[in-house]
């Protein structure tokens, strides 16, 4: 394990990839206090909301209020989602959002399709019209998320080769349109992935991009999150995207009741207790966990929640 | 992930681990069926029932019925488990449990005295007369259990040179009474251990003892219950106890809530997923899952059997 990084960044999504999904609305003011405690923790990066149609996802109907009613804290990035222009100027308008100049793709054609109404192909046509909107905004276009890198509910396991062609027809349009591809995020959405399909693919990425930074993205959906996560971190892999109390799941993908993301906290405890260090304390993320549970009104999956974080043994521990 | 082993064997422990806390005491037949349903899906081993005291686990006072009526199946073991000599007398007495000749001892001197009442000390003087009953009967003792071995909720981490220690021990009793280790079982009982822990203790283990098979029993009370089983099994470990359905928890552990043992169906799972046979038929083993939550009556914590097996698209992948 002497390769693992030294330091391992948390973007937290409960409050938009997890609540998402959730029946119950919760009032801004709810949402403020779930944000709010998660910055507490030492999160620095924090997607709060999503600009998306109301009516199609409720939940997010008052990204634009939580962004106005937020106090940000300082060193704290609060992002938030959007997937289509009007969404972006929402973003841009809102004036509190730590904007990303993000370009998304996803590998199944089925799922791109379900999701968005848009073949891959339609997706790439529409990447020079994202570069140009995201300059007129001042914002240099950097980072690219790919979705369902891994499997599809629809169309099976992804091959890495198609995932890797994909990323270098993205790349190739932003050096078209004058940007350049520095962040990339690999994305289980239909939690597929496996620890060795994790360390091929990453491998395969890292060994043909090594000026890439690479973040996942992964889905508990068969249980394989945290030992995806760790398999990553021994490729090198910094960054998480992860979900406070394992909020979560996708409701795209057709399988209600499976897992969410990956459990914020669970990932937190499992680098501390291999030596890599977050910045979070992780009794102060397990009560923004508690309170997220409180605020959805059922339990949550996360475990550390209800087995001890074993904080108060650290001290004696080598 | 090229040293993983070829083929990893589940000792299913869900009967007797799993059910041993769970309010509802299921009936014989019940009972019948969940390990008929688990011998079916092609699982080799069973620990289908303890021989212990009635009063103290209730669930478990119909072990001695429960093996007599079982419909064992060629192939099959059909193991229990036994905690002082008159268990022994009747596991013995009953003439259908596949016997094993298994000594255990606790690694913290807390845990031990809550869970057995007796001391390290007393664990090791007693052995002897396991050794002696065991060959009166006309078995070799050649199997070691060590409880709580990466860490305890009431004495913290526990050391490995600690664990070393007490193994070697156990290994020169075993010798002083005329009979050999072979079968060294960790047991992470209330899920302290992380995947750098795992891998250090293993190969500590294995490095001082090479001629011993590993055994784990990893508990999934923070998460890391299959990262574990993943980075042992990178460390050549090819026995896993494991729990359908995720079932369990340890009573004596103080933390009510917390999850249960590793849970099979997804351990299989990701073993499946990188290439490790185990001879178990996934499908199979989700349907034995979904009866036991319904004999349970409460959702299990199992990820696979939520999010679905993939096992219609394995014909189609590399």
């Amino acid at each position: 394990m002497s390769d693992l990084p030294k330091h391992v960044e948390m973007i937290e999504v409960g409050p938009r990839d997890g609540l998402q999904i959730e029946p119950r609305i919760l009032t801004t003011d709810e949402k403020v206090r779930m944000v709010d405690a998660l910055a507490d923790s030492g999160i620095r990066q924090i997607e709060a909301g999503s600009f998306v149609n109301p009516k199609a996802v409720p939940q997010m109907a008052d990204t634009g209020e939580l962004f106005d009613q937020l106090d940000k804290h300082p060193g704290v990035r609060y992002r938030a989602l959007w997937l289509n222009p009007k969404g972006l100027e929402r973003a841009l308008a809102n004036g509190h959002v730590d904007m990303d100049g993000k370009l998304t793709l996803t590998a199944s054609e089925t799922f791109v399709k379900r999701n968005t109404n848009r073949s891959i192909d339609e997706t790439f046509e529409q990447m020079p019209a994202w570069i140009g909107a995201y300059r007129d905004a001042g914002i240099a276009a950097d980072s690219l998320g790919v979705m369902a890198a891994f499997g599809c509910n629809f169309e099976g396991y992804i091959p890495e080769d198609k995932v890797i062609s994909l990323i270098g027809r993205a790349m190739g349009i932003m050096a078209d349109n004058g940007c350049t591809l520095r962040h990339l995020s690999l994305a289980d959405t239909m939690g597929w992935a496996s620890p060795g399909q994790i360390k091929s693919m990453v491998g395969k990425v890292r060994g043909k991009w090594p000026e890439l930074t690479l973040k996942l993205h992964l889905h508990d959906t068969r249980g394989c999150a945290i030992a995806n996560a760790v398999a990553a971190m021994e490729m090198g892999v910094a960054e998480f995207d992860a979900s406070v109390g394992g909020l979560g799941g996708c409701p795209f993908a057709g399988h209600k009741g499976a897992a969410g993301n990956v459990c914020t906290e669970d990932l937190v405890f499992a680098c501390g207790e291999m030596g890599v260090e977050t910045g979070i304390d992780l009794d102060a993320l397990v009560e923004a966990a508690k309170l997220t549970e409180e605020l959805v009104g059922h339990v949550l999956p996360g475990k550390v929640m209800k087995g001890g974080t074993l904080t108060r043994w650290k001290e004696h521990h080598a």
